[in-house]
């Protein structure tokens, strides 16, 4: 079995096949048509398009991003199986959003603008010392809560609990999942009325457009920290800037826009108290070959495989 | 038993004692001279100069802070017993420590300068994705190293752990502590070679003077990280400027400098890749109430008391 491996990504495979690097700028060299198995990651739907042309006795695309959809828009033939690398950015979306989290907190951003002035924030010292100002200078003993509550709130929760966090989560029913209670969304008001830290996985759906709106943000403990790692479609940016600049919500951090890359002229950029990273969360694969090995051992032996999205 | 509890700090006490709040910017009361229990934070040494005077039946004098320095050298009377906050600074430490450190490996400094030119960083976007930067942007399969393996590296060390990284210690004596390995400093070099994040957790001390200079920059993995919440006196401050400017370690953060706060000339505000913060990792003491009223307890019971450090 052949297998197409891109040149923008280690894959040190253990499974007994025959893999061929290649350039994910360059046409498939045709002595390669023959592959079984593609791996993509990075590539341009137009590749994809070339693939999906010159690669007749291809059995399985293994996508390295968590969504498939560039895939499976190529047009490759119906009987090849797509499978999505959604689980190898539950690691990486959830130490980053663990960085957002402590960022907004412990206000990076803030004292790195102090530092760029040579200026020792002495007034950030006092507020964080006030009496009145427990939770949100620290994790410890504030109430963390996680919109969207799959694996990635899974894999961050017990590190948010490691911290002397309180964790819950809202997703659209109810229960424990992973040992941290879920609330339904149509609970939410209650819910955010105790938040200190909000954080946000949500993908981009009808539902979830716009749901972080001026009312999710009133509901919120005043002076509360919102996070997204989720996507920037969940996010009315107007009311996210209007309740920054009232103080309603103290920080944010946010590594997805409604418009990416954000376009210079977009006022995100000057909101206060609001740090942007662009879209890196999930930027590198952890895990990859593992997951390749796997589907790869999967397909030869005629079993189902992980991630598999179609058919 | 009368206690005097500073302004400073809400300290909500179960012990059956009369608690009295006083302004740390102010003498004392005379109607409350005949305390047996002192409180102390954030006050100054004039103030605690003060209280020693004045204070003829103190028994107990509990600092908050992690260090008793201040108190110890007050003038307070031989046989009043000086106890420490320092068990009250290991979480915030460590919390302030893992934020700084997924700021330096996510480069949340870097992030944030861009944003300020309303700029999406798509060079760092393609760093990050590139082949051959595995473990430095991320803490995943990352080697870290924690100098100073007491009370804050072992709750620091789990939170990495659980981001995939692998954590070691450096300390005067090697053996394994709260289940990490330790390594004797004489076998730094070794250690280093193969570190990718650094975090010092050193105090000051005349063997820990400079500690951190151009030796141990250049025995580090090249483009490593380097975190210091221990004391800026470990530091050799222009052998750091230099490792960043070679680019030998790729990024740094500091919560302390050898002059705090920092003179506005100071070349380290514009090192290149390095983030700065206000000594602020223990600016809050945790569980502050407990401690008092542990060590108040054992006082009435005269059994012996926790983080005593006089008599």
């Amino acid at each position: 079995m052949k297998i197409l491996i891109p040149n923008t990504i280690a894959l040190p495979l253990t499974a007994d096949v025959e893999t061929v690097v290649y350039d994910i700028d360059a046409d498939v060299p045709d002595e390669h048509r023959d592959a079984e198995v593609l791996v993509v990651w990075h590539n341009s739907s137009s590749w994809l398009q070339h693939a999906a042309r010159v690669l007749p006795r291809l059995q399985l695309v293994q996508a390295l991003a968590s969504g498939a959809d560039a895939v499976l828009n190529a047009g490759f033939a119906a009987d090849v199986r797509i499978c999505s690398g959604r689980s190898l950015h539950d690691g990486p979306v959830a130490e980053h959003a663990l960085a957002l989290i402590l960022s907004a907190v412990r206000r990076l951003d803030r004292l790195r603008d102090a530092q760029r002035e040579h200026r020792w924030d002495d007034e950030f010292i006092d507020e964080q010392s006030a009496v009145e100002t427990r939770a949100l200078h620290t994790l410890s003993g504030a109430r963390v809560t996680i919109w969207g509550f799959g694996s990635i709130a899974s894999t961050l929760a017990p590190s948010l609990t490691a911290l002397g966090a309180e964790v819950q989560g809202i997703a659209r029913t109810a229960g424990e999942r992973s040992g941290f209670d879920v609330h339904a969304d149509a609970d939410a008001t209650d819910v955010l009325a105790d938040t200190d830290v909000l954080v946000s996985i949500l993908p981009a759906t009808d539902e979830t457009a716009d749901l972080f709106d001026a009312e999710v943000f009133a509901a919120l403990k005043p002076g509360a920290v919102f996070v997204n790692v989720g996507r920037g479609a969940t996010v009315d940016e107007g009311a996210l800037i209007a309740a920054l600049e009232s103080g309603q919500l103290r920080a944010a951090a946010i590594d997805v826009a409604k418009s990416e890359p954000l376009p210079a002229s977009d006022p995100l950029w000057d909101a206060p108290n609001l740090l942007i990273t662009p879209h890196i969360a999930g930027n590198r694969p952890v895990g990859a070959a593992r997951l390749v090995d796997d589907n790869v051992t999967r397909l030869l032996a005629g079993d189902g495989l992980v991630n598999q999205v179609r058919p």
